[in-house]
């Protein structure tokens, strides 16, 4: 059972300064609200998005059933984080392909889709968006900030550049900061989009074309690392496609590990931004915010005020456990408040989006908290 | 110190079946050999390679000081596998871009180069094919088979398809058969390759182009899964590159892990062949000595009667120690004779290569023990 939702977006004219050094006016933001603010707008919650994901956090779009937001078993009346309890924001990042200004949107200065030229934007710069945003909805504090991924990571800086805004971060599947092997990760994908003959410098759009070649290889690369080597067996193993013998072939789709990432790099090839990707990815490995404190993940909490949740899974190697370790070590060196659940799922990175009793169960008690704290 | 070494080529006109149900004819085999066969021809040694590897083993070519062969640390006078009591034999694979007859050499049916055509190989052609060349150097059985990754299975594949001609098999850092990652990081690489347009349907030496683009993400993805989530933190964490601050560009190499990538990946387009890294990836898809036997190793390996040495390393994530233990399980089920050695390095799959003084130390051992044998 999910309820209907519409998108909204909200303007803003006045320059938001990029921690690049440069600047972006007249930029929009698109968003979605589910549930009611109270009447001391104390119950609102801000949910972060991660790579592939929008403002279309929960709900559906009238007349659409397939059309569930992304956290829709998390987020809406009676589930964990309850919209009969919650007023719940999802926001669209700055430079996303999925309503907020980004690549494909004119450039003012020329007149022509930014392409490659749309600035490069930060996690501390989403959030410094997401603060005017929620400026322009009168909401000063928000109950709490969530996000898993990338999303977390958001959740997290949210904490450190307005402790005095946020009162809980949930913080699910993330890290303080990508490693090496992330970065790598990204690297590969973004030099398969920018070396597609397509790409044209990042200014496709002016000649008609996607690189898709570009982008099917980066979500392939990108699918493997979210699932677990455990999960990839159960489901696909060694399996040929159904009915078939080995072909003896280089170019066939024999095996149906192959089928399926080649469907899933085709289906995202078709409706995302390849500059969006470039710009995300970049986002994933400038975040560290121990950077400007010698690399102590301590001495960068220690401004942080909010009560903490943290949630990992144990086949997540794109971000394991150790990661989330790290955030909660640094939280407890500075006695902060932080709950940690690991939770032995199978699922890989994935688990952040799926239904796990315990992981819903655990999100569901932690709310249940902040909204006795309401009362 | 190393040693002058000549490479040497042998040509076979008789037809090699192949188990695509095709054959090849007229092809060569590029192969080393060092040190001398004993009298009773009982004291060869057969290195198979992995895939960025040929018959180059050991030694190096005269006048070329930094041409040694890729496993000059391990095999030479003296060293672990001592050439002084051994015959060891490096070969070529067929398809290969080394020296033996590949893709790029000429298809006697259309006098162009073979490109796509090139018949798809499997480790039991390759084991044939090195089989056929022992017959020809006269040598009926091996002292030891051995190798590492890819190279491994090959050493697996001759105790199955040669057991009376091998007297003791060296498996190093391999698999039974590749899981679904392993497949699904193959199918990337291939994808990539396939899809750049100058591959061509890979016929691109008729345009006298290579598929530089696809080649370089290949090898990149590839270098991410031969080295540790350790050593990649490391020797690169997030350290930018030398002088360098953040510069906020999605195109830039800004952290060095991303230069060292690009690094590899371009020198790599520019000697390896792309329809060679098609061949032997599928190579590697394919091989599952167990699946003949409903999926049960104990059963494929109950023809084996070689003596098993099998290495692992423990930051291996490509060919975990697991799937080493299943290899000594099922040989252990058939109350075969086999060491088993994991190494707790932490250079991953790559650490096969390196130098351990243990792991270096445990495979001389074992060749000593071979050596008494021979006495």
């Amino acid at each position: 059972m999910s309820f209907d939702v519409t998108p909204q977006s909200m303007s803003f004219a006045t320059p938001l300064p990029l921690r690049s050094g440069t600047a972006i006016a007249d930029y929009a933001l698109a968003y979605e609200t589910y549930g009611t603010l109270n009447a001391d707008r104390s119950n609102a919650v801000l949910v972060c998005h991660a790579l592939n994901a929008s403002h279309h956090v929960a709900g559906q779009y009238a007349g659409q059933p397939k059309s569930q937001g992304w956290w829709d078993n998390m987020i809406g009346p009676g589930k964990s984080v309850d919209t009969d309890r919650f007023f719940v924001i999802g926001i669209n990042n700055l430079g996303s392909c999925f309503g907020s200004t980004g690549p494909m949107h004119t450039n003012p200065a020329t007149g022509r889709p930014w392409g490659a030229d749309f600035p490069v934007v930060t996690v501390e710069d989403w959030v410094d968006a997401q603060a005017r945003l929620l400026d322009a909805l009168g909401i000063d504090t928000l109950a709490a900030v969530m996000g898993g991924s990338l999303g977390g990571m958001q959740a997290l800086s949210w904490t450190l550049q307005y402790p005095e805004r946020v009162r809980h971060a949930a913080v699910i599947a993330s890290a303080p900061n990508l490693n090496a092997e992330n970065i790598a990760f990204n690297e590969v994908a973004r030099r398969a989009i920018v070396t597609d003959p397509d790409f044209h410098g990042g200014h496709f759009y002016d000649h008609g074309v996607v690189p898709k070649r570009g982008l099917t290889i980066a979500r392939m690369i990108g699918h493997i690392t979210y699932l677990s080597d455990d999960v990839m067996n159960a489901k696909f193993g060694r399996q040929l496609r159904e009915g078939m013998q080995v072909r003896y072939t280089t170019h066939d789709v024999e095996f149906q590990i192959e089928s399926y990432l080649r469907h899933q790099g085709d289906k995202f090839s078709e409706y995302f931004d390849a500059n969006t990707y470039l710009l995300i990815t970049r986002a994933l490995d400038y975040f560290d915010p121990a950077a400007a404190y010698g690399g102590s993940l301590r001495a960068a909490f220690e401004r942080a005020m909010a009560k903490f949740l943290l949630v990992s899974f144990t086949t997540d190697w794109r971000f394991s456990p150790a990661r989330s370790r790290e955030i909660v070590k640094a939280l407890l060196d500075n006695r902060r408040s932080v709950s940690y659940a690991e939770i032995d799922a199978p699922h890989g990175h994935d688990a952040f989006l799926l239904d796990d009793t315990r992981y819903l169960g655990i999100v569901r008690a932690w709310f249940d908290g902040i909204a006795k704290e309401l009362q």
